[in-house]
């Protein structure tokens, strides 16, 4: 049956039938019932401490709101298109349960401040999960950064062998970058918790609201300052996708590399069985599928962010209805970044470093090159010229297709009468890695320490999730 | 119960669960079922006059076949997450079915192939569909156009009145945005229709296959030339999307202009109740959601087009698992465009133009300055100068609040000498948009046989869907 | 003259022209000369303290240094494209200055972290003078809402006039919208503030460095943790994009508005003719070009945005050539906010409010039927009877072309026998706003309250740039 | 000195200089000067054969356009701010030059439909110009893979070695991929060759214009249908940036492949010195450049296709002044392509495969599993089965760390009793690419033939430019 809409007074003629399907929002924004429920309760509660409702409209309205959100968390609940959207399904039952006072619920508010009053309070609580799941995935890479502190790899610079680093630090190269996401989405949410509640359409409300005192009830730190703003502001949905979208960029980082350490050119790192998938006609294929799976939602998020930048452009104030699609794109953002980074934090302990093959190709790309210009520069060379005189070195070793440590002292003093004896000591892995023993070098030592240093800040965020 | 994985195999522990819910594409894919029994209906057949397969074996498959089609349809297939894929819940299910035979379909192809061969026969039945709609909305503009030749309203550069135009002109100019899409849209079809069957997983098949057979079985009208291209190239739906982009773009700006035209500074024209809702605060609102929504889907599209490009940003050859990401956005871009083009395909035709709304507005903004100009150059006054005079004229008429043909004789000829009694006659309206009487001009003429023309053009594309 | 290049040493063949016009970034990066030269002092006086750099070695690097900014500034400096970049042409000019000093300055560390230090100086510095130029479009708008504390314009949603508001309020929103900007990118400036010298190619230096003393030097309030990261990290590149895109879409709002209030229908604002420009055939016209450029260049930063996004996407670890492309984007973003808020700051004084027009739009939009519901509330109606009543008045009200306060309240109370005489005092603009008296409500009280606030806060943050 | 604006006849004060910065576009619309003159000789001589200008006149404006053009082209053209862009530039001097008759020149046109007819102008012949470049590009890479078409190297899907394909099989996946784009841009060209001269402002104009003998004049192969279409009408722009986004896509995912390929960890191409930089401090390094940098720029052109959308969105007809923002994405998306393209000119044909290296690396992967589970399913095992005893074979050679084709007939057969001696024939490289032997196929005989047919294709589009 075709529902009398609560808007309706205003019509001649009903709404046409695929104009309610293009603009009912049922279909995805029944996800925020929690917080309709919980921001209608927290009105209807200001409300009658302003007089507004009387006690007893009050408690039927809490009891109704309480009873509606377990029929639906039980899957009772009715959903009715024709209602169009989550607050007006869930108006429309209360009144149903409990006659007149649901009629009274939304004195003083519009839906406009209560979408926006929904969608904060479900951004609050995901960004909420989002700070324990980022920090889950840097606790497993700090640990793995500490089991690999003396793993020699080679760093490499336009994917060229450049020089011998420790698979520890790569590691914790990644765990600053997740770092950084985690401080930007913490300051989003700062943003995200203020109240827009008492805006009403766009105006504020001719009855007596206490606004701070909503704000409270629903945890919010601040009380938005201006109405208009308040019910036309997007802002924290477009800037927590920014961020998702750098977050998303980092992990597309990351499983570029473990696509190519687990490529046969490579072969650096094993991913575990269960982050992986086999080929229908291929049995050997043995795909990294959870990072180039990762790599594409990249793609995904930067998309929405790309939506909901268009989205906004040049809308005039307050609401409009546009702004109905600022959930699909911002509710996918949350789900995408939620199980990549849970499988981030599954896969992560698993990744187990082959070390003979990384050493091996470090051992390759004359990657102490930089080593032995640093000791000719210790030698009283100045760098530009050092550099000029390895280059020749290199070259030589090219062409005979030998390793430098392997360049007989006299052939090398051929290019520079400054070199002795003692240069073997810089042309070995462990000497180069050793020596780049500085705060926020590659030396196994600093590795340790930055491991047990970021360690201690994550464990002082929360608990980690069970 | 978790089922077998088909390409088990190799591996010795069983995915990881997490993992089988990244992974599986089912939840979406199915929308495939279709293309992918058809295609491997194609495919069979040729096997079988290849003699790869029997007779028997064939009928078996095809019949199979038929049968799970009817049971999805029915809602009667059960789909199973662990089975991953359209491809494979097919398959498992056929060989349940039919036994042996069933384990013999994938021989001279993989999943690669596959894919590619159901994306583009969705993608084809869909950009049919979606030409029949776009031509569909055509014929409501020109009719509407064909009736509103005459209605003069302000046409506006800057949202300044500019000069009248005729609001049949107004709607040619929508015309010829959304015929620019059929043309490229068609253009995109051609090389959509390609089949990359039988490129397997990327280098061919070692069996004797007939990629002919298949591609005109499947009503491809080519044979994809490079196996390794054919499997990786995602090109077909990042360039439907970007024309679906452009259609959206023009969408965006209709909305924008029925927005404006029914707020109350302009009031040019009522759209219908149908295609609007009112307020839960203000009941005197009649809003015009359609059009805001659909100047938001805009958003949508071009965000889809984001992600896709972002995915394939880099990919190295031949086919990565990130592919599997670029089904949801073409998905929703396909429906995204099919219901934004029936909601103003129903909407266009109950346009109602406000006739004396906007003759008072093309009245008011001095739009016929441009005439008395042509007039004074018409008169051997030079543009330029012409020019400067009018803008002395206008600037008179703002500081004396009143309209360019209320100015007396005399006073005009303050400005100019060159300026005589029969200036008046181009100082009107419809002095003014006949005498813009060229191919394209807005002379009511011009638009009524731009009209017609347009009409035949389209009717002679192809019926009107029903 | 072709120069030597500083790493030739390896390449039998010297580089391709065409590959060196495609490579060369000197072009643009020429801009960082104050920040590289910056750097480059730092970093020498940090060897010397060192004892790796001789006390007369510092000096005359120093020295070098500030007589080539000097030259530079000048406009006497001699840019080179066969020395590639920023780096390469100072050192290479600081060499034949000063000989073999000027070889020694590149001694611990690489054009990788040199890059990125100066890239973080360079925007650090941005960032300081836009925060400035925030603050001051910040300052005018409060200034103005101050002034048009009391004047009543129609308030929009889905641009129906839908409730009275005051225009002090109006302008208080978008001073919330840039407020946000400002506290977005304040944030971002301290992960901009991190030094990454030190950090090398990737891997850090086996030289005895100390990257405090550079950072202090530098006025880094911090030293980045991690050298491979250091030197590949661009989020502060890409985080800074991401605020000025949104900075941008609350310009294309208020553009949007302006635009629309300068219209033949809305006539609501002058905005002086400073701001305007003509045209060449139609002189009649004054159109609002500034706030239409910057509506258009809100697309030039968020396609930046999408640029730096797309750059960043997949890139492995450490440095690669790609992130030459960061510069471009980034240097057109900081220009385009530089400018466009400076045109800001200009125009918004010269906002004039046709306060007239803006009241006969108010009053004809049945603007305060929200408050006529409101009455009957408060009269014991619930919400929704309330509003099914006021429905039905307006709809009598728009056939009968009249307004609310002109209906004769028998008539009124044909609708509702709870409608008395003092219903008239809600239904006046003055009545509807000044019941809006709460915190962030439109009431004038409120705006003059909200706007005194505001220019504290601004105030305090830092004297005006004259 | 500050010029008067032509336009300045309605305003009573000066622009604001902030102001002149912010709107003039003479800056970047200079490279127009081309176009614009022809446009307006074409104009001019259109005016003179329908008598509105004298033929002395037309003569005066004909002569004084050329000889502009000369002047702008020795570098003898004064270009002023003030006159804001290159339309008024021109005509500001020419007037100064002819007198009077340059003043009439702007007759029965207007900046909007000038800038329409300069832009279509100017992209045409871009487009003319790429055309070649792309067909260059081809020919590049079509004769390279004729060459290379039995050099093996293995085929990946997931970056995991498939299976064995020809590196000229490869090199033909490319230019399938670009040949598309020649075919999107031919297309595009079609809709690009447009005239909307005549469209005047937006409403057409009042003088006896004749648009079809203008738009034959400047090789316009249609007239704009509509003339306030004609004049807001970016598609073209928006189109052909779309294409070259993927076109740039594809370049990305070809660079992507070189970066990989010059790799130590593949080290399967050399790119010649020309192409490669190398590093300040590690002389080893030869960095694939060209490649990183292309591959970063596809960031670049992605962003101005960003950029356009977001531009288009949402805007009311006819022009509005947001559309100057079009003209510098464009510009630079046609000088990246061109450069790019003529880049990738250069550096195809000195790719030099390392054969042996290719050889190796497929020889590792089990790249011929599948052609041991194709041998299995003629010897009439169910391909699933198959597949499955391929898997397990797979699995022993992995524990074994041996090739396939070193597994002992004895421990075969233990997997299955169907392998016999022959088994061996389809393990070798070679057996398995020449088995891929169908239209598409990876197999040399294949490879040979398509390289020749696609070599005729291009020979017959327009000789190579020299």
């Amino acid at each position: 049956m075709k529902q009398k809409k609560l808007w309706g007074g205003r019509f001649s003629t009903s709404t046409n039938d695929l104009m309610e399907t293009y603009s009912a929002s049922i279909g995805f924004d029944w996800r925020l019932y929690k917080y309709d429920i919980a921001g209608s309760i927290a009105h209807a509660r200001m409300l009658c401490s302003q007089k507004i409702l009387s006690d007893d409209e009050f408690r039927d309205i809490e009891q109704g709101l309480i009873d509606i959100q377990e029929d639906i968390e039980q899957g009772r609940f009715e959903w009715n298109e024709s209602y169009e959207d989550i607050h007006m399904n869930i108006e429309a039952n209360l009144t149903q349960r409990i006659g007149d006072a649901g009629k009274k619920l939304h004195t003083g508010r519009s839906r406009n401040d209560q979408i926006a009053t929904d969608m904060r309070l479900y951004l609050r609580e995901e960004i909420d999960s989002l700070l324990i799941l980022i920090t889950n995935v840097q606790q497993e890479l700090v640990k793995l950064a500490a089991q690999e502190a003396d793993t020699i790899m080679p760093g490499y610079t336009h994917m060229q062998s450049a020089q011998p680093v420790t698979f520890g630090h790569h590691l914790l190269a990644w765990n600053e970058m997740v770092d950084r996401d985690y401080s930007r989405i913490s300051e989003c949410r700062k943003r995200v918790n203020s109240s827009p509640l008492g805006s009403a359409a766009l105006a504020g409300t001719s009855y007596d609201i206490d606004r701070q005192m909503t704000a409270d009830e629903l945890g919010f730190t601040e009380v938005a300052k201006n109405s208009l703003d308040a019910v036309s502001d997007r802002d924290f949905i477009l800037e927590f996708n920014a961020h998702a979208s750098l977050l998303m960029i980092h992990l597309s980082r990351m499983s570029e590399e473990l696509v190519l350490w687990t490529s046969d050119g490579f072969n650096f790192v094993d991913l575990g069985d269960g982050f992986c998938t086999g080929s229908s006609i291929m049995p050997q294929k043995k795909n990294p599928d959870v990072a180039e799976l990762t790599r594409g939602k990249c793609g995904r998020v930067t998309g929405n962010l790309m939506s909901l930048l268009m989205l906004m452009k040049g809308q005039p104030l307050a609401y409009n209805r546009d702004n109905q699609e600022d959930k699909e794109p911002l509710f996918d953002t949350v789900d995408t970044l939620s199980i990549c980074l849970q499988v981030f934090e599954a896969m992560v302990p698993g990744i187990k470093a082959n070390r003979k093959k990384m050493r091996e190709a470090a051992n390759k790309g004359y990657s102490t090159a930089t080593d032995l210009a640093d000791y000719l520069v210790r030698k009283s060379v100045p760098f530009r010229d050092a550099h000029e005189v390895v280059g020749k070195v290199v070259g030589y070793a090219v062409e005979q297709e030998m390793q430098l440590e392997n360049i007989a002292l006299g052939k090398l003093r051929d290019f520079s009468t400054d070199i002795e004896q003692d240069v073997y000591e810089v042309l070995t892995l462990e000497g180069s890695v050793n020596a780049r023993d500085h705060f926020g070098g590659t030396a196994p030592k600093q590795v340790v320490w930055a491991a047990s240093q970021a360690a201690k800040i994550l464990a002082a965020r929360f608990v980690k999730a069970s």
